[in-house]
């Protein structure tokens, strides 16, 4: 956290932290202490943390504190979004919209902020037609990862990391699959060290797709690996359903599942994969989450949920498979027997 | 209108108009058969007519509305503005952040639209700590200006564009206010042609200091001009005190009144701008505008207004003068007792 204020002190001489009630106790007076020894004056915003506050009314409220601050921040100010994805989403999209934009430094505390939503440039809000509709691209001008705020991650919102990770190995880089592999009990007890390199091989990942593709043209599409049946697996879970990760996880099961039907990777690359995922203490079929209601199970259901997804193109939904481990490739041609049979395979 | 069919077309097939209660019946169905001439279906979403319209409450049920219509919008969807500043202003904030940017057409309807607010990439929303604080900056595709839904105005509608119309003769074109003095009654008259003349001549003033500065970091200050004493005499009237373009014009006359006493310019150039806003039936003096509230007329509190303006810098009041006919230049160091002379002076 020490490198807030270096970071900051070239930018400002006034920042707003804004953060959440679970990571304002823990973090807020080391980043306005960090931000102080740097001649940085700082105000904390917090909001209530958990996903409900990404939306339009505690957008207004934050934005109303912001703009009654006194003396009047002017465009100068610096917004530092201290906390997981919906501080980094919500604060990016303050940044973006706050006087017609300021400047923003995004410290995230989770591991899925670190290797997911901190790099690439979206911002925004969940909308009462679905989550992410209100938002703004705007790049922060700083992320910062400190590994030892990963230390105090509940065991959950630590595997919404990892299976970002085993995504990105997945889809780009077969040498950290090894990587995972052979870590996976140190990165399981958040071991600074080996999670500081994951995360910087994630985020090299991640950058390099988004740099290559800022708005979502082409390949960007790739991310979604995992995540076509995944989400529809999260959706239909409801509330009390699955985390994130869990999901992907299971997402990226039934992808390699059908990608071994088409012959495209070998089923020993389909079991090494599911068994990356199971020592990372992430579920590979429906035995491993009793939880999930009967219909999250069922593959038509899932499929309805899938066509109605915001990335369906006139009821065509897009597959990312894996053609090797490393390298994936986009299909708008699969099958509902091949979804079907993927998800009867889950268990 | 027609035009708007062959400009949409390029971009898309799908378009979502947003207007307002007090220009839909008169031009959304016009904009809808043009659109649809031209092969582009259209949505209509109207907000209530009023500046109170420019606020997040609103800007979330047009963005709830937009995000629920069926099918679901995508983003190859075009949004129209259709109306004057604040549909502009809350429709292109709406096209800046819905889906993180959609495209947008501006159709300004009322001649301080045409002329000021619909050139330079400005959306946003009033909050409560003051108007203008939420927004992005999100250039349109396209402006496309009707003279002819200029006919329908009310003459107060019709003053607040011609005070800036003055307001950028004085500070880039003193042709410009030759064409003005001599064609004031035809302006008044809502002539088509020479209004179309007049807002093309505008618009290009607008979009040259724009482009040169379109952060706001230098020149752009200039079309500041009349808004410094401007803004505060509007603000002290409060509801029921002055439009807009009568506040706009006092401020005109005062700062000529502050520029001829420090021999910027001459008596007679102050009293030709005076001769032309008179002509445009705008107020010139306080004689003019015996609503405003007593306080709205005195110096002092004026000046405590501008101090807290959040153009201000450091209690810092910036002005705009003119230099002669159609140059301007930034001074920071106005005195009170200048302020006080030049209001003195208002009657």
């Amino acid at each position: 956290m020490g490198q807030l204020g270096p970071l900051a002190t070239g930018l400002t001489g006034r920042a707003v932290i804004v953060t959440d009630t679970n990571v304002a106790p823990l973090y807020a007076d080391a980043a306005v202490a960090a931000l102080a020894g740097a001649g940085v004056a700082a105000d904390v915003i917090d909001l209530p943390a958990g996903e409900a506050s990404k939306c339009l009314t505690v957008y207004g409220e934050v934005m109303d504190r912001l703009l009654a601050l006194k003396p009047a921040i002017d465009r100068g100010c610096l917004i530092v979004a201290l906390g997981g994805g919906v501080v980094g989403d919500l604060a990016g999209f303050v940044a973006a919209t706050a006087l017609r934009g300021l400047d923003f430094i995004n410290v995230p505390t989770t591991l899925l902020a670190a290797v997911d939503s901190s790099v690439g440039g979206k911002t925004g809000l969940d909308a009462a037609a679905g989550k992410n509709l209100i938002g703004a691209f705007h790049q922060p001008r700083a992320v910062l990862i400190d590994a030892a705020t990963l230390g105090t991650l509940p065991a959950a919102e630590l595997g919404n990391g990892l299976a970002e990770c085993v995504k990105h190995g997945v889809i780009r880089d077969a040498s950290l699959l090894d990587l995972i592999e052979s870590s996976a009990a140190a990165i399981e007890s958040a071991d600074a060290d080996v999670l500081a390199d994951l995360i910087a091989r994630n985020v090299a990942i991640k950058a390099a797709v988004v740099a290559a593709d800022e708005r979502e043209s082409g390949q960007r599409a790739h991310l979604n690996f995992g995540h076509t049946i995944g989400h529809a697996i999260e959706a239909a879970g409801g509330f009390g359903g699955l985390s994130h990760g869990q999901a992907v996880s299971l997402g990226m099961v039934a992808a390699f599942s059908i990608a071994v039907g088409r012959k495209l990777v070998s089923q020993s690359d389909a079991d090494r994969v599911r068994g990356i995922l199971a020592a990372l203490s992430l579920p590979v079929s429906f035995a491993d989450t009793p939880s999930l209601p009967g219909e999250a199970r069922q593959a038509g259901h899932l499929q309805e949920i899938m066509a109605h997804d915001k990335k369906a193109r006139g009821g065509v939904v897009r597959f990312i498979l894996p053609t090797s481990l490393g390298s994936v490739d986009i299909f708008d041609d699969v099958t509902a027997d091949e979804v079907a049979a993927a998800v009867a395979a889950l268990g």
